[in-house]
């Protein structure tokens, strides 16, 4: 998961839970609705998701846009998909950017002296080969940054200190991500030389949160650190005595040249009209700090196993259902911003798309964006969903990150809501790695998307276009 | 904490919880149980430990026996004990091996290329500049390795893959850790070229543990390492396939000349036999990794304000206090060790002992090391701290590992048992950390040990000497 869309969306639309639900409308035969309930359980006992997760983590591992570990998931998903029999499987090119990461360190100088934690932000560029040492001022965040004496900053180190709030609906992200995201142009602005971050995370390890940087022309463009939060403690514990604090930070990361990357596809091909397409989609490329377990080897994983086990039905339904395996969300949606170009042209046949992308935790709400006559279909999807504890949240869906990029084209998304209380432990660390992921959860993901893809492909009259605002 | 030794001894007497309460025999009178009463509830308002400790983390930070950091540590000790009120505040002058860490990276190579997040072991030699390729063996532990086909081995890279066991007494600690002092050697015995062993701790975090070795005259030295439990997994993931698995070690350890470093002590004189000592111990020194909050700068902590809060109180008891904060625990109790030599003429005049080595966590049981006819003074000690849920578990105390040096010298031991169902996950990582420690859980053990040893030192009989046998 790359950015702050996604939990700034969901935080305010999190504002209104009980979202009033739409009544049923028959939009389904019963025969339909007991093959998906047949579907969720037959999603329940089925551990091809979890193994999935497994092979990539073991025989992947990171896979960080444009790295060798990049092209080696784009092998492994085409072979994978071939072997579990999805049809029309192929790789999409894709132009993804290609920033290398090196090696980085920080190093508290003055006036005590200890090594932390650090990590460069995705798209930071390097330090002098001799590191850089300057005065630390610290700022909450970028409000404050912005009604600070501007003369502070000129020659030093802004170091934000906000610190991201755990919440079930990972709300805190979209508050404590944008300093990730500009932090450091806005400091350069001000005369900053450098840019250290406490971790956009919730635990308490010596792990650093790494993430991109949105970088915007004209920017100037200074070395971005992100600290564990521990260390992010100890150098606010060390300000807090007033004594001038000194950092020296060193980093030797670089852009190189783009890169060819590829979204993956295979598709479950639908029995009346297999031109017509309902979207599950999640993103094959991760960060290269852990193995992308939960982000998003997860989605990855929840995804292929939900279109297997509809290819594995007794009835296949109406549609298509079409895998899409996104090159590089999480550096700038290369993948999904390609697919929403080169598919503009048939973007009537996408009936609805949906993308995993939180984790594999537990599944608590669904949204929907459809026109309002539609919403009888919805309701009746969560209906089937509702003994896994699925309730109706509204119909405010975005699509999340990558699938969102088809929402412009008028694409019906939905989104399920998962818990996310524990997720931005993991997220963008080493410390995204299979042990974290627990196998029934992911389970009851693959029966939840399973369902919904089922259903939607299965709905004869069709979602239409999406309303225009939520 | 350095090793086997305390948890395994543990271990055997957790077998019997809720030993026979010794009798009460009226061992102090009213007026003194009520001063330690009021000392304890003192105690447990009063943030002088926390406090010590923040500024141990923040301003001298990691502090291995012979580095710079443990320079910085000793006079820190100096200038606090000063600070705070102590007499007889000095510097003994130990002599501690020195041993240098360099840098380490362990990476799969075949037949899935990952990095593993790995740390040396305190003490392994280093590896050649290019580093040491060779396959992996996998075996659980000693037994295993001694009971296998030792032709298996020559060449090799031994993994032990043992998994430390989560207790509340810490009693996995002292199973999981004999391949961490013995392993290498063990393996080298039998032809391997290098160590690799699961991290002995608890977690699921990517910060592999450290700890020492334990070499002995005539061992061949080989490389040894600790990988993360995380990486460890994957590790086994991979062999699970039947695959040879390659793993590249690299790891520029080295041995440098021993070191001076020092015990650092302090004295609360007593009121009527100021030349008679109770001593409360902890270690000054850490790992590397990380700060040392939990091991042991919450002992240095805890030892250090209750003996403050001693020397506040309305009512001085009658003999000495003594702080002793030893230096090297972790590689090889060289302090200790010089103090039970140095101080073995004055042996009579130890009345009693103890150290706080398992971090700061909830106080459950004391343990005694005292004649049977004394433990009627022990009794009324817990008594006092029975309403915080403090239990008498035996007269089998240990003295833990640095006050444990005294024990053969005749001096009774107490020990306080504290929950170490959370100490493990921290112990000798990146991750011990003053965030890591919670205050109101750090006032508990200060009130505790504040008690004892007030009690301890005011109990006009004494002690006598400790039983030979536990």
């Amino acid at each position: 998961m790359l950015g702050s869309g996604l939990a700034s969306g969901r935080s305010a639309a999190a504002a209104s839970p009980g979202a009033p639900a739409p009544a049923s409308s028959n939009a389904y035969a019963a025969e339909q609705l007991e093959q998906a309930r047949a579907l969720r359980e037959r999603c329940l006992v089925d551990d091809t998701g979890y193994e999935l997760l497994r092979s990539l983590t073991r025989q992947v591992g990171p896979r960080f846009a444009g790295s060798p570990g990049d092209a080696r998931a784009v092998a492994w998903a085409l072979e994978r998909l071939r072997a579990l029999g999805f049809k029309n499987v192929h790789a999409e090119p894709v132009t993804v950017p290609h920033w290398i990461r090196g090696t980085c360190s920080a190093e508290l100088v003055s006036p005590w002296p200890q090594q932390l934690a650090a990590a460069a932000l995705g798209g930071s560029v390097g330090t002098p080969d001799a590191g850089l040492e300057a005065e630390i001022v610290p700022v909450t965040n970028l409000d404050e940054l912005s009604r600070g004496d501007t003369t502070r900053f000129a020659g030093r180190i802004v170091f934000y200190t906000g610190r991201m709030q755990r919440a079930q609906n990972g709300s805190g992200y979209g508050v404590a991500v944008t300093v990730r995201g500009r932090g450091a142009a806005e400091a350069a602005r001000r005369g900053a030389v450098g840019v250290v971050i406490r971790s956009v995370g919730t635990d308490r390890n010596r792990l650093p949160h790494t993430g991109s940087m949105r970088n915007e022309a004209g920017d100037v463009q200074i070395p971005a650190l992100a600290i564990s939060n521990p260390d992010a403690d100890l150098l606010e514990d060390q300000l807090a005595l007033g004594q001038p604090v000194r950092l020296r930070m060193r980093s030797t990361s670089q852009w190189a040249d783009s890169v060819r990357s590829a979204n993956v596809i295979g598709e479950i091909p639908g029995r009346e009209r297999p031109r017509e397409l309902v979207v599950l989609g999640a993103h094959l490329d991760s960060w290269d700090l852990g193995t992308g377990a939960q982000d998003d080897g997860a989605g990855v994983a929840i995804m292929t196993a939900a279109a297997r086990m509809i290819g594995l039905s007794p009835e296949r339904p109406r549609r298509t259902v079409r895998l899409v395996l996104f090159a590089n969300e999480e550096f700038g949606l290369s993948g999904a911003r390609t697919y929403a170009r080169d598919h503009a042209g048939e973007a009537a046949a996408h009936v609805l798309g949906m993308e995993s992308d939180l984790g594999a935790y537990a599944p608590l709400g669904l949204r929907s964006r459809v026109l309002p006559e539609k919403l009888g279909a919805i309701r009746d999807m969560q209906r089937v969903l509702a003994p896994l504890g699925v309730e109706y949240r509204g119909n405010d869906a975005s699509g999340d990150a990558d699938v969102g990029q088809l929402v412009p084209l008028g694409i019906p998304v939905c989104d399920l809501d998962t818990d996310a209380t524990e997720y931005f432990d993991w997220h963008h660390t080493a410390n995204d790695t299979f042990d974290k992921v627990d196998p029934d959860l992911l389970r009851r993901n693959v029966a939840c998307y399973a369902v919904l893809a089922w259903l939607a492909a299965d709905y004869a009259p069709g979602f239409g276009r999406a309303p225009k605002t939520r």
